[in-house]
């Protein structure tokens, strides 16, 4: 099992004196005290409407908003990253669960092909802290996605070093979705691209970036991933899930993801909620053992298969 | 008969300590303490220009704007929906009706073929909550219009969601209105996109959220607007009237909308205000019936009826 | 005569304690005490730059802006209403004249088919009153031109809400110029959209709304201009003037336009300032004794031919 | 020669009292007691980059941003305009020279048929008053471009009214270039369109207007001016200089702007600056001459020749 | 070897007095007294996302964005320029480093050729100022590029002026990247046009600016840049690096630069940090000697091949 100390963490140097003790706090928790985060991704309600919680396929407990409150507080996780206005709905319920904003969001209705991404920001970080302090809920942290390469790039780099500035002064914990999108952009999981993508999070002083995971004909994902992963410096990569994958194939990608690419966590979403809320608690444990715990693939299959 | 109590409300954790029990003071009377809310809208001199108020088959009486608050004051209602404006100039001879200021509108002018719609944000909260205090009027909520789809969705996502995040600041009831349009939406009434949307709502804190009613060929409208009534979870769903309805089809539709979709409530304009004021009356009466007292289709016709 | 009592003004509740009586002083100056308002429009020098002031036909004296100036200081008015600028300018010279404050202009030279028309805000409403203040002029009000259904609609939506609010606070009043213009707009006169120009008004919270006179064929302009004062409830209806007319014509058109139309006053420019100062005046006063002592087309007549 | 008395100043009336002796201060000496202006026009390093500092026929000295200072401070002027950065650069040695900061300024890389000119505020009056006060300098007043009938246009009226409202609220003398420009425009040097301009200068509070000086075919540029002077009332009219011109007929076209057009002053640049030191100096000298001293052409000449 | 004197510095007039004092100080370190400035460039990771840092000929090491620090720290540099995120990241463990903070970036995803650039700020200055003392470090001026000739440069003009402005106000150096780039210019390499550049770099009160190196067929370019050279007046002029390039001739294209062209410094990017941290070490030092020592490019050499 790996393990980080306090005096371990690099605190970046916007944030405050007054604001390290909480910093360390959050980090500590949000990664429980192994560097590695493991964030449990429900902002999908909005980025791509009703089509993750309701359709064939789709167990009916996931169209029921509570079922992602459920899943993050039975199951293990490090973070579960929502809209304010679902942790503010189900909060008093779910006390225990941490919790990371996820500032912006769009639909999926206009398509790339009709205009270039644009996901804006719904709250400052004043209101963030404000809403920590009111509701007295662990409040970890603040996620914003970026798409790089879209005609509207600019505004997005704009906020999302604003964000992440603000976010320090108060201590939370910072992570940036960066996705390759728009009219400029060829291929999105062109791994080069990705690793471009992964310095931005890096020169913007993310603490964590999400990304696609890289794919190149003829290329091991893992190993193409490596330049991103360095690229980022001390700032950590981590994948996105995607769209619902085979279990066992999930599990082993993450486990490459990061003791072969040397990634920092998961982001984990649809292949976690997209199941019935008993089989989607054991999906965490079996993430969470790989991620914070270490555990091999065919370990966290069998807390999967809860043998 | 429906009703809840106080203690029952899941008041959203964005409502600070000090609001909260103005909060659920405007909830109770807003849904006449059953939870449902019967919205009287009459926002349309705006939104349709005069076409709803001056016509053939509208009366005439419907051309005055004192209309609709004639109606608000005698007919039995849960909260009349309009723009400030109306509010300052006849609320001083209509301080009985409870109201929710719409704080957005935009004309019918720019069809969608020309321009996406885009609904600008007229006021502050801080001006409503001022205007609250210097009107010593009943204000109870707010209401803001968002076209999802819309190449301007991410402006109205970010306005909602700050309107709401200080509507709950200062104890104040919110409903969207979500409507789907624009190039990018080929079907406005698709029940799943009605449910993306009412999801939306959710994502973004609101306490009501106003659909329209989902169409789909070979579907029961009350079978398929189930999706959207569970995707918003907490958030509670009512339908737009729409345009003008036989009264014994309209009153059979929002009993089912109720009793078999799960809506709370109904928000209704052009049904209520484009008929002469003692039908109007009669046909709140027949609405706030079904949506507060839980009379049946038929107890309802009789009130409309005036038997 | 018409006339009215200060308890008959039905003072708009946004319009705060402190700020009542300055209200009601107001109306009562700019209606000259008869609920009625005679406005002399002189902002064209910006509308239409130049073109209203020098030309054939145009008499000298009107490239001076000063004409503007004398024709307010010697006429019978309600108000002067043109660009802050101006009063500046000559105020110090005619601290008689009652000013209304034009708040946005625009030139003509960007034609519709171009671009659809947007007339930006030039002050707010905190510099209008500080220099009430520092001038110690009659600054009764403020005006605002919106131009319904150009793509820019909401921002001028968003501009007027703001600062009818923000002037009513100071116990402004309030005027709006309504156009319906722009690649949407087929027909800028149909008596049906120009009510719902006026309507767009009363939700606006305008003390006055000042639209063209309605035509449509086949019909008498007096007549189909009734659904448009209804329509606007409270808020009291004005025409504009116009391009030159013939005077007896014009007068003939105001006196129908109040006493069958039920338009509240007029609002005048190039049929007064495109003529001599002596000429200027006498029809001024001519539509004064229309609009604000209810004489006959013949009296007024005779005042304008100096009898 | 012509001279004003303080008391002869109509002070506009947006000059809070605390400021109007800084007003009348900085009206004499930008006028130098005669109500004429003489400014020297230093702007061009970004209007026209380098095309007017170095070139075939330009002196070599040109390319230095010295020589306007050395010209400015060994010259006879009224006021000297350029912007801010080039004052702080040399104003630590050239502290004599009377400044007028030109607030917005764009290059001349981006041609009208590309996209309508927008030329945007750089600083803010609090800004000029700051560095008025920090450096020590005679800052007498502020510069602004508008071009009119451009598609951005609302921006510049906005920032212009905005500019010349807190301008005069510390004192500062405030002049227009105002340029019909862009799509809509098809004659610039149209006589009545530059009458526009003047009259929109007026409206906007300018205490001078600079317009290039109109050219209408079979008609006397001198006389046609005429409308345009009468058009601007209180507002003062200038001439821009325009590109390099023979010196004789420059100083009679003056001439005649001043005492057969009603000019009061001019505003040259290029027919000063692009001759070396001394010749630069000796031309200043006959253009204030002519402006200030009331001077005939043949004794300006004679100035200029070193006679 | 060049020196300069404190009381030889010409402060810009908008230091403040109580700005002077760190004004003068940030300039002796990063000029090292010298009044020459070798700015160490790394901020490729946003411009030129990971295409500088990772490929052929790209040493390993570079894809370490600590490779860039390990440099700073090593080698002898005037300043390190990047983006704030990054000297939060690794200021703690490079305190010895002076910075400059890049302000804005860009990614080079869009092409000209789809959209004008437009680079966006970042922070504004009062966060730099924020950070400086947070952390520490000796943060000694600020970075600004503007794409002259782009249809967004009225929003980078301004965006410069006022971070310029203020920068001053707390005593920052401030350097302009100054590149003409868009549909509007055909040669981005034209002395005349980057004399412009220079040109508007000194308008805009920059102490450096740093710009292309000319280029014209049958002309040197260390002749034709000496134009944009003199054209920047008090404002010093600096070449970019560019892409990597043979050693030798770099050092003697910097020793012309410098001694020919009248540039004072330089600032590099590729041409150091494409090395392994050894070989950019003595890059670096041989940079310095030319630029800081006066050294000749035979000594420069030495240095770089450590003999």
């Amino acid at each position: 099992m790996v393990s980080i100390r306090e005096e371990d963490i690099k605190i970046p140097l916007d944030v405050p004196l007054a604001a390290r003790e909480t910093y360390i706090r959050n980090y500590m928790e949000i990664t429980r005290e192994t560097g590695r985060m493991m964030l449990f991704a429900g902002d999908q309600k909005v980025e791509h409407l009703n089509d993750d919680f309701f359709g064939e396929d789709i167990p009916e407990d996931d169209n029921d908003p509570e079922h992602l409150f459920r899943i993050a507080s039975k199951g293990k996780i490090g973070v579960f990253a929502t809209q304010l206005g679902l942790i503010a709905r189900y909060g008093m319920d779910y006390a225990d669960v941490p919790y990371l904003v996820k500032i912006n969001s769009k639909t999926n209705l206009v398509k790339t092909k009709q205009m270039d991404p644009f996901s804006n920001q719904l709250y400052d970080i004043e209101q963030i802290v404000e809403f920590r302090e009111n509701s007295g809920l662990k409040i970890l942290g603040i996620g914003y996605t970026i798409y790089l390469g879209s005609e509207f790039e600019a505004d997005m780099l704009n906020q999302a070093a604003q964000l992440i500035y603000n976010a320090h002064k108060h201590g939370l914990i910072t992570v940036l979705w960066i996705y390759p999108r728009g009219a400029a952009v060829a291929d999105e999981k062109d791994p080069h691209l990705i690793a471009g993508a992964t310095g931005v999070g890096a020169t913007l002083n993310a603490d964590f970036v999400k990304v696609n995971y890289p794919k190149k004909e003829g290329e091991k994902s893992e190993e193409v991933f490596k330049e991103a992963v360095l690229a980022a410096g001390r700032t950590k990569v981590v994948c996105a899930g995607g769209s619902s994958d085979d279990s066992a194939k999930f599990l082993e990608k993450l486990h490459k993801q990061i003791h072969i690419s040397g990634a920092q966590g998961n982001a984990t979403g649809r292949n976690v909620h997209q199941k019935s809320l008993d089989e989607a608690v054991r999906m965490c444990n079996a993430i969470y053992a790989i991620t914070i715990d270490d555990a091999s693939v065919d370990e966290a299959l069998k807390i999967y298969d809860n043998k």
